[in-house]
Order: structure tokens, then sequence, then C-alpha cells
């Protein structure tokens, strides 16, 4: 039997099998629109200079895709198309929200609309949207597929809608929060770990079994994301520290600690309340937010939503080293400092 | 044999058949979507309140879709998640227009990014370009259709990025402008006047027909709503006078009078590069493009275009009395007062 590989060595053997079909799409792109995307994509910098030995991003949607292909007994190149769509949904809805929160920078580097002004910002986005379903529906593959992903980008959009409508609402109860990351991150993901079996002809419970272990590993995922966008380091995330409380965001640690039954909990919704957020008004907020038991339901909310991924996945029949492969790339993407 | 309707009744039939499923497409987005959604296709006002017998738009690429469907020998109705669709893809592209040149008005009523601002614009217009492909491939149809309708999405998106950098572009020519508008213009029309056709599964040699009658049509079409970016009154484009002169564009009139080997061509170019144009300065453009022939050009460009579109409808075998109504709604489309 062969060995299992580690799951830095699956993420980059994704983002190998992935990043030509990403330049090939991107080299479809109307010459106006296809520098914003090579550079965002972190293939070009932003004079359109090749960046050698380049690929976009980590490549965990890539490599559940193509460990979801294998996983349903295919090889794994059958679920690169539905790699390459994913990513570029992915980095659609980047490049849009953005724009959106006014963001100047990701990855230490000065964000598209930065660079290149709102306008041609949103048509990049808009671009990449199409292409996703291009490259999926011109590789010849059924419409089954390009259903998925069309489902999950609406799902995904739909959660975005929501993310943004939180900031300036109060309220806002975990339930709802956690609805609201089912489809801002937990659909893509969802569809990401189900898309490759899906072009590989799988039988459904096969896919289902798949699609949820993407959908609570998103979760997981974003339970992590929501920490670090309190007590990430700023060197790390390439964000400002206590991001998302700068933002009014009503992420999972806020929303709990909003829930909490204590007087620091109204002091939080209180100083969460005003428009103009000091820097003390924010250590103070991050502290109440701990206090009151955010960080804690985070952390344990990331743990149950874990435990939940690798739980489905013994659900269906699947291919063992495929299906550890998964469960050691869910422990690893989920194993980041917080 | 059934005697060909008029024109107003096509559109007015194609209206009737497609609204009740825009409104259920609608009626799928998340609540933070939705409102805009049905304000902008003028199916509520800003409230939410519904407009009584209200229907998006004057139907003209439903109407396509369900008569190439008819002209493909099928019933109207399978053409209608494809009338859906279009409609959904052609909206989404307003949405964003609108943003992308900070119109405020469209059609007498404040735009979507004016009331609600460009962050929820960008997100309702990405929900309506997610959902037009859910709607396509939920109806049970294959991958050619939603094919066919991303591959014109696509080239719409890059026609609008060539468009806007046209506007910081001096020595742009007329095949450029075409060619830029064969893209803004030319290919959403095309995949509606086949979309029906290829949902009915007719032979290539009729969808190809109808593709460039649409295709041209396009072309047509876009030549009309130029002269009307000029010319048009106010009180019917709900635009201001020499629209596309104060906002730079380079459009067919515009291209042709600057191509013109004349002196006043260059005292036009002159102009046209000045960033501010003030009403005297364009009240003067208008009169040079016209001295150097650019009404002309686009007005001959409008009827040559009439009639290679109509030319298309005979390179193949089509359903008479659907072919007929083509004609009708092509020739009805194209008379506008400019």
């Amino acid at each position: 039997m062969i060995p299992t590989r580690s799951a830095p060595d699956v993420l980059r053997r994704a983002r190998e099998l992935t990043t030509p079909g990403i330049l090939a799409a991107a080299g479809r792109l109307s010459p106006e629109v296809r520098p914003l995307v090579e550079y965002h994509l972190g293939l070009a910098d932003q004079h359109g200079r090749p960046i050698e030995g380049a690929s976009s991003g980590k490549g965990v949607r890539p490599a559940l895709v193509l460990l979801s292909a294998e996983a349903a007994g295919a090889e794994a190149v059958i679920g690169v198309p539905g790699a390459v769509a994913v990513e570029l949904v992915h980095n659609f809805s980047l490049i849009h929200d953005d724009v959106i929160d006014c963001d100047t920078e990701r990855r230490h580097r000065p964000t598209v609309w930065a660079i290149w002004g709102v306008g041609r910002a949103i048509i990049a986005g808009d671009a990449l949207l199409s292409l996703s379903q291009e490259v999926l529906l011109g590789s010849g593959t059924g419409a089954e597929a390009a259903r998925c992903l069309a489902e999950a980008t609406s799902a995904m959009i739909a959660g975005q809608a929501l993310d943004m409508a939180f900031e300036s609402l109060a309220g806002v109860d975990v339930a709802r929060c956690l609805s609201m990351e089912a489809g801002k991150t937990g659909a893509l993901l969802g569809c990401a770990a189900s898309l490759g079996a899906i072009l590989a002809g799988a039988p459904q419970r096969v896919t289902d079994a798949l699609r949820e272990f993407g959908t609570q590993l998103g979760l997981a995922f974003q339970a992590i994301d929501d920490l670090l966008g309190i007590w990430g380091d700023p060197r790390q995330t390439g964000k400002p520290t206590w991001s998302d409380l700068r933002q009014h965001k009503k992420s999972l640690p806020i929303t709990a600690a909003l829930a909490a039954e204590d007087r620091r909990s109204d002091e939080l919704a209180t100083l969460l309340a005003s428009d103009e957020l000091k820097e003390h008004d924010l250590a103070r907020a991050a502290t109440l937010v701990e206090q009151c038991g955010g960080r804690a339901a985070a952390t344990d909310e990331a743990e149950g939503r874990l435990a939940a991924a690798l739980d489905a996945l013994e659900s269906a029949p699947l291919e063992r080293r495929a299906r550890d492969e998964l469960v050691d790339v869910a422990r690893f993407v989920t194993a980041r400092d917080c």
C-alpha cells in the first residue's frame, strides 16, 4: 500500500497540479483584466512581471478537490478543472471583499483596488467569477459539478452580505453568526471537498459525506480565523491588531461574549456601539471578549467542528489513503497559532 | 397558419412568461440582497413595497430567447429558464456599471449604489451573476446552455473592461471600438438569440445562425445607443445631454469622427483630451462629431448590422412564424429616435 503523504506535501502537489490551469485560465482574460488578476493571485507583480515559481494561495481548496476525486477512487487529475474553478471563485470574493471593506493590504501587498481603483477591481472580480464557470463547463464535465459550484458561490455571497449587514446591527446571536459563517466559508469548502468526487461520478452517499466534511471544516477554519481577527499577530495575519473589532464585525468570539450574562458583556456592547473606537477602547474590548468567554467559545467551536468534519468521513466508503490525507490536511489547516 | 404577432405583443408575452421566473429567482436571494435586486428590476420600490403589474425591463433579451426556442420548433416555455438567466446577467452588469461609472440615476430612478452604497451594490450584482447560473443549471438543462451563458458573460465583462479603458486612451480606432461593442452588447444578445434553441436541442447549424443574428442585432442596437449617448433626448434616455462625451467614452460616432482626415477632427481630439469639459465644449464636440461624419457612420453601421442580422436568419431552416417575429422584433428595437 502506498503510504500517505504529509499535509504540506499534499498542499504542494495540489498547487503544482492546479497552477498551470490557473495560469491558462488567466490567459483567457482580456488584456485589461489579466494583469490585475495575475497580480492578485501572486503570479505577477504590479507591472505584470511574472514571479518565478509562484503559485496562488496555500492550495487548501484545490487540495480538497483533488483529494475528493481520489477519495472516490479516481485519479487526482480528474479534479483539476474543479480545483481551478474553486480557486477562481475564492479569489473573486477576495478582490471584491477588499473593495467592500476598504482594505488596502492583503498578504502584505497593496490590494487590487488600492492600485487600480474601485471600478477596475469590480470588473476583475466579475471576470474571475464568470471565468470559474467557463473553466468548469468548458472541461467537458456535466452540469452537476457546475451546479454545485454555482450553489456554493451563491451561498458564499449571501454569507458575505450577512457579514456586512451585521457590522451595523446589534443583537446578533451566536446561531446567526454561525449561519452566516456556514455561508461565507463553509459553502465553498463543502463544494471543494465534494467537487472532485462529483467530477469522478461518485454516488451521492460519497459526495454528501465529503460535502459535510468540507462544510464542517470550513466552520472550524472560520472559528480560527475569527480568533486571529482579534488576537492574531499582525506580522502573521497582515491585518492590524484587533482587526475585527475595528470593523465592527460580529464574529464568533464577539457574538459569544455578547451573549454572556455578565456586566462585562454589557460594557462590551456599549463599547462596540460606538462609531469611532480608539486604541485603548479596542484593547479593552478584546479583554472583555476574552473575560466573557468569547475566546474559549470560538476555540471549542473550532475543535467541535473539526471533530464533526472527521466524523463525516466515516459515514461513507472512501478510498483509504485519500481519506487519511483529508484528515491530515484538516488537522494541518486548523492548527494555526491563535 | 397562425399569423405573426406584432413586436410589442411579442415583447409583452416575453415579459409575462419571464417575470414569474425572475420573481421566483429573486426569492432565492438572501434578505440582505433581495430588496436591492427587486428595486433595481423595477419590481419593488426602495422600501421593498411591490410595484403592481411590474416587469423588469423591455423584455428584448427574454423575447429573443423564447423566439429562438420557437424558431427551433419547440414551445416557447422551454426557453424560460434561459430567458430568466439572461435577464439576470444583463441586470448584474447594469448594477455594477452604475457603480463603476458613478451614475446616480437609471430609468429616472436613483441607482442601487446611490441608495444603498457601493459595497452592497457590488454584492447585489455578484449575487445576480451567480444566481443566473444557478437558475439555468437548476432547471435540469444540460451543460451546453450554461456554457453558452458563461462564455457570453465573460465576453461581455471583457467588453466592459475595454470600454472603461478607452475612456483614458487616445487613438482608439473604429475597429477596436466595434470589437469592444461586440463584447459589451453583442455577446449577450447573441447568447439570448440562440439559448432557447440550445435548450430545445436544436442542431448546431440552427444555433449558429441564431447566435449570429443576435450578435449582429446587438451591434446595431449598440450603434443606436451610441447615437442616443450624444444626441438623445435626456427626457427619453434618462441621461444628461452629450452623456458619452462627458464620460470620455470612445463610442462609434466619436471614433469614426476622430478617424476623419479633417482639421475639425484634430480640433475634436484636442477638445476630448481635456479633463474638464464645459457645457460649450460639449456642444462644440457634438457638432464636430457630426461634421466629421460620426453621426452618419453610426447610422450606416446600425443599418448595415440590422441587414446582416436579418441575413443570418436566412442561413438555416427556422420555423417560419418565429423567424418572421424575430425580424419584426429586430426592426422594432432598432427603430428608436436618434
